[in-house]
């Protein structure tokens, strides 16, 4: 029997690519997809890409409209999900594709988001160390940021090897999805076509407390994370280059080695051939990250690069993963490692 | 059991493309991958989008290496699939996604071509009138051009309604793929980003007898077609723009109703709500067809214009959609109408 | 002296884009910079291209501030230029470029525009037949539409000849900085990044009368417009594909010649030579204009296509080069031809 | 009476742009324009934007067609310079845009080019401590490689002052230009449009001894330089994001002093207000250079962001900036400030 699945915030990307990801899911049935500013319109004309569901029209987000469903999608700005979350059943599972669950840190999230911590959920990172086992039969999920995602994947097989110094510097490119829907000057596209630009320069950007969290853990120790978000001229995709200082004595074989390891039996992560790079076109709406590794002998830094879809598995593809854990499903229902390229 | 499909020239646009496509197609397992300059290659190095065959390394092209599978696609420069054709047996269903065997008149194949004509196999765009049934059980398939599918849709329901005069208009927008993976100066980013430019100006484009061919077969009479194909900044899309003088008596309702008699039942082909006007993008990677029409009373003419993926619907994805009907599969196996957006 | 010179309207893209060449005009000395709801801010933080002018402040846009030049430049929305143009004195030349001015019908412009028809100025494209001469020592300047720019100049040359039926077909792709810096969701990166759309098909586009009025004129009898305006993914340009059957006896040769006529003398129109087609890229940031034209002769169609950069010869340009008319100057002064590629 | 200027290698990206800045320099006539190639090719088909050049046609480059001249412009393939740069006479300014004179450390040239040193010539980044002087009269000027240029002058004044810890952390993304115009496959705008890649990871990248020079000269001892650069969907640009720990007392404010005085003087550098970032739109096609700087207290790091225009103040705008130095013209003659955005 169908799942029956809702979506809160189906009018924003990742409302509207979690939807694109559970059209092709086997096990779903998609129930009511709600919005604020947008009930009441038909989601053809707010997703005309979504060409099954062109008919359908926005509820209001409230407990009635998302009741009765076994899974529930929350795309909501940050500060929202908790007072949904609460109105959903305990036996409903909850994913929530906000920030609002994912750290543990109450101090950091107060420092960051401005408002009182909600909670901590499950983390949706399977291939975090221990991560999938929590998720599994969970009936809520905390969905990682998009950069969290990249830089955590790059990374943590140095951390949890041992091979690297607890000094993180990376610096991602993201394409303009991650900066979500709402109308602003600077993301127009006569403004972003053309033009590489930095923001939230120097310990400010909101995913810095996430991915410190996710490095610090696999280490043991705390990671000093320093992160420059940049926007690249592009709709998808995030390419993070990650550096640490390597510990002595590791070389770019001790790195391929913990590498290959972490992501032996991953079927989403793929350790590209040794001198092949990623690209992020390779992931364009799928749900596979590419990784490279390598060690700067003369730096004698530890250079780790991936490349992720940041609406695929940067959010929604990531979401639906989880999803499949805590629900026992096959981790790779419904998802994709294929790229739609070029 | 599965269906043993082999692809001839894999490491281009067109042939990456319908192996994306086939590796969604429930009834398919990929067999012979093969290529002439990039043999020995694996196909990780030339379509790393394409995760699940990484490790799948291309064989040269020849009879050998494509027997024994029950479908051949092949995705060769004009000119050569007649002599592979020849050489794989009369019960392989072959689906070319070259021109070679697209027009029935052999003097404009030798004008546009410059070649000996190789014959007429049935023409891969079931949505025109005739085509499909042409295609049940055949085991010769000629897939349109990219330009023609886009063109022949937005227009022929007009003329087979006999609403427009036999004079079509036609500007077409394509994304830079449609001009293939040669390294030529002119397709560099460098150029295209940032460009646009019209190319084959004044009859000259190869498209022209096709879609001409397309049309005048509909209308029932010669129709004469100005083609103005342009290169857009993009790598995937056809925005075709169409009109002709509308016949006496052609009103924005009686075109209507015509677009929805055409296209009531096709499962891939979505006409507009009234009011709103396909995009690229909503079609990026899928099999779908988004076409609106209108008339302009001042100027008393039709404007019809539609949207393709180049390489979904306007080669691989109709190239499987054609191959689903000839085997008597439902059409719609292994195809998506979902965009990869935004 | 230099010339004092105000801009009304300096945050926008015609406004930045008119200081962008006056910045590079001998003659000129910039003034007051206005602005409404940016009023109060630096440039630098608006306009941060204009390095020259980052500390400058917007003031309001007033008869005050707008006092005491030699040129005001309006960059308004359309309906308020005629307000602020009656508080300048007579003697200050006022260059609009919005539309108020540009219409001779009054009809026209009510049905367009939907609002009470200001009058008519002196029209600011010097290639046209008449319109130099007009242009001479007058104290006002209406702007063309970008569109009736790329346009007009395209197809005006068959008109003067007799050389085209009186029926255009026109589609043109245009770069996004046409739809202006107000920030809405479908101009947003992610949405045009990789797509092509049309718009105000059917004859609803504003630039349409303009075009007709432009050609008519030429033609000494109507001439009847079908427009079709697109958006495509490039910040600037625009390259239009514009079409008329041609009248009996009509060759390429008789083509070329009345091109070659009209643009003799012509110091930004760059007729190219037989074989080569205009690029947006090659006129980005200059007045330049290129232009090509043939006859197909098998659909017996005039091909003119024509490649401007929207803000520049379609706008802002367009706006220096009548101003230095309007004054006496050399027309090119402060002008380039140069475009800004690859 | 104007300079006579030569320019060889007049067809690919380099040659193209300082053509371009050269045809706004007052004091410059434009002679030899060569290749090899392309040589008997008009400029009009190679560069369509230089139209004022359109007619001119490029002859071989040898001794004889560049004879003659006060100034030529050597954009040749690495290693080809010397042998050109022999033939013309001592006091003829040769302005060599590419690497062959950059590096002092002959073992370092042989070690990343793989080819005998051929010297060592003035520096062309005037901006550097020292490096103007030397270029006052000099007969023979190193054109700076873009990223260094980038590079350099982003990180640089931190080093000067003392408050960078010797290793640099950089990652750098360019636009296609900076691959120059050879057609290779991973550069067709099919693949570039949509993506971001890294390339020359792990110190392997030709700039990264330049970098190592320029900063170590700088900062009295050796740098450690990790850097990594990306090719970014844009055709111009360069986006430098540069990071070293700070030394202890390191502070935002002693930062923004350092980088106020190193820059108080400098024609071309503007260090943006504080809490606005650098964007490569901005300095599009001019040789402005944006930058901006902080501290990062919790990772106790150095960020410092620079955006050029690979192209201008990367190669053709820091070469004319370099000849007006050694030519004892205002530094300032023919460069604009002024970027083309949006």
């Amino acid at each position: 029997m169908a799942l029956r699945v809702a979506v809160a915030g189906a009018s924003g990307y990742a409302g509207g690519e979690v939807l694109r990801v559970l059209l092709g899911h086997p096990a779903v049935e998609i129930g009511a997809l709600t919005g604020n500013a947008n009930a009441g319109q038909p989601l053809g004309s707010l997703q005309p890409h979504l060409l099954p569901l062109a008919g359908r029209v926005l509820a209001e987000t409230s407990a009635d409209s998302l009741a009765g469903h076994d899974v529930v999608f929350l795309a909501l700005p940050h500060g929202q999900s908790a007072a949904v979350a609460e109105q959903l059943g305990a036996d409903t599972l909850v994913v929530d594709m906000g920030a609002d669950f994912r750290l543990r840190d109450a101090a950091d999230w107060e420092r960051f988001y401005g408002s009182p911590h909600a909670g901590t959920w499950p983390y949706g990172l399977p291939e975090l160390p221990g991560a999938r086992a929590a998720l599994e039969g969970s009936k809520r999920i905390a969905v990682p940021g998009c950069y969290p995602t990249a830089v955590s994947l790059a990374l943590f097989p140095a951390y949890a090897a041992g091979l690297a110094e607890p000094e993180a510097v990376i610096t991602a490119a993201s394409g303009t999805s991650g900066a979500g829907k709402s109308a602003k000057p600077h993301l127009l596209g006569s403004e972003v076509m053309g033009s590489m630009s930095p923001y939230g320069v120097g310990g400010g950007h909101r995913h810095t407390p996430e991915i410190t969290q996710n490095l610090s853990g696999v280490a043991g120790e705390p990671v000093t994370v320093s992160f420059t978000p940049t926007l690249a001229p592009m709709p998808r995709g995030i390419l993070a280059t990650c550096s640490a200082r390597a510990r002595p004595g590791t070389t770019a074989e001790s790195l391929r080695a913990a590498y290959e390891k972490a992501y032996a039996d991953e079927p989403f992560v793929h350790l590209l051939p040794e001198g092949r790079w990623p690209a992020t076109a390779s992931v364009y709406g799928s749900n596979a990250v590419q990784i490279q590794v390598t060690h700067d002998p003369h730096a004698d830094r530890i250079i780790a690069i991936s490349a992720i879809d940041n609406l695929a598995k940067g959010t929604a593809g990531g979401a639906v993963q989880s999803m499949n854990i805590a629900l026992g499903l096959p981790e790779e229902t419904g998802l994709s490692t294929i790229g739609v390229a070029p």
